[in-house]
């Protein structure tokens, strides 16, 4: 794979491998990894979701502003439980900011994020990616912990460790360029890039496919986001 | 649970997760868990492994030295390739201990125990354990990134960070006793707390489920380990 630089010379693209749910925020984070000239290799995963509707959104994502490949993994983490997003425990509806942002939710899924990226790890050394792009945000959602700049940089250094290309010392960076931006600033940042956040999806408990609930923690960071950005948002919302 | 202890007060007794392959390494590992007083929450994998016979020993091992529970998870890796133990790739036979430490072997799997770390991790938050137990070995086996004491540490710095009980001060321990073990004090070890090696499988590439090939990497440390130990394998081999 080969594009043009500035001075006209062609040069092998370089591949990274992006973290890819169908909501907002990874949307943003992929535009914003084809924005920088990565030929990008997209990774979601079937985790037992109670909103399965994600991976379809993925699948548009993906497909609206192009990768090298979308790989969909299975990964069952429901024998883990414990979460809303996974079992039978109610989605918590209408919550201030001050209450979602009180204690780790309900909605936190354990050790999520470090098994994605320990197989998005996987997936950049066979596929010869030095880069692995992660839509995480601290700002708005500080509850969870594995959404943290020390999280993000303690994997980092786990990855150079952990693998054939650290040992070789080709040095794996992990970015997560939505980390310090509020949920305004990342649509407007996304909208800049181009993308349809009419593809997305963001509701942990949506009423049908078509549908968010417009009530869960998701959807309401979501829309105070588009309304402090002064945009519409282009999803349909059931309440 | 409870358990006395030397004052004969009753306390709980302290929770621990351990992988457990049915390799001769985590079986010592659960061996010394279990004799360092943890409730045992023992964790295998099938991740599309060409030794399937592994989990079957695994079970083995587990019922013989005793746990809390085995949970088994369904990771499929293949998707990633690359990998002698998961790929039609010939498993190399009859190499030398200078051949074996020469590079990364062909039998490396991409960020395999950054995944199933990644998986006790969860495993420990949802069991309220606060250790892990991992029966990497650097000093026989230097050839995988990720058996080295530096891999350990990162990951044990990254699990804190992580998680939920790492955010409420309870800090998480990353046991890995062997790592400074040679095969051979591996084994004696074993032997003292009482393992059944006859249960464990090591081979690579075993031609029945009854017998190991006596010749991968696996099979020659194993066997040399027994020598140099001045004990006897109990399992047969083919060659």
């Amino acid at each position: 794979m080969y594009y043009g630089n500035d001075a006209g010379i062609i040069e092998p693209m370089r591949r990274a491998v992006v973290l890819v749910s169908g909501g907002l925020d990874s949307a943003t984070t992929l535009a914003m990894a084809r924005g920088d000239g990565f030929a990008c290799h997209a990774l979601s995963f079937r985790y037992g979701q109670r909103h399965a509707a994600e991976i379809d959104a993925a699948r548009r994502v993906v497909e609206h502003l192009g990768v090298v490949e979308h790989r969909i993994i299975d990964i069952d983490l429901r024998p883990f439980g414990h979460s809303a997003l996974t079992d039978a425990i109610d989605v918590p509806k209408d919550r201030s900011e001050d209450e979602m942002s009180a204690e780790i939710p309900v909605t936190y899924v354990p050790a999520r994020n470090t098994i994605f990226l320990a197989n998005a790890l996987a997936l950049a050394e066979v596929c010869g990616a030095a880069d692995i792009f992660l839509g995480v945000n601290a700002v708005d959602y500080s509850g969870y912990p594995d959404c943290r700049p020390a999280f993000v940089e303690a994997f980092e250094r786990l990855a150079n460790l952990a693998t054939k290309a650290g040992v070789e010392g080709r040095r794996l960076t992990v970015h997560a360029p939505l980390i310090d931006l509020t949920k305004a600033e990342i649509i407007i940042k996304g909208t800049q890039l181009g993308v349809d956040y009419a593809l997305t999806h963001s509701c942990y408990d949506p009423p049908t496919d078509a549908l968010a609930c417009g009530r869960c923690d998701s959807c309401r960071l979501r829309r105070a986001g588009f309304e402090q950005a002064g945009l519409t948002d282009p999803i349909r919302y059931a309440d």
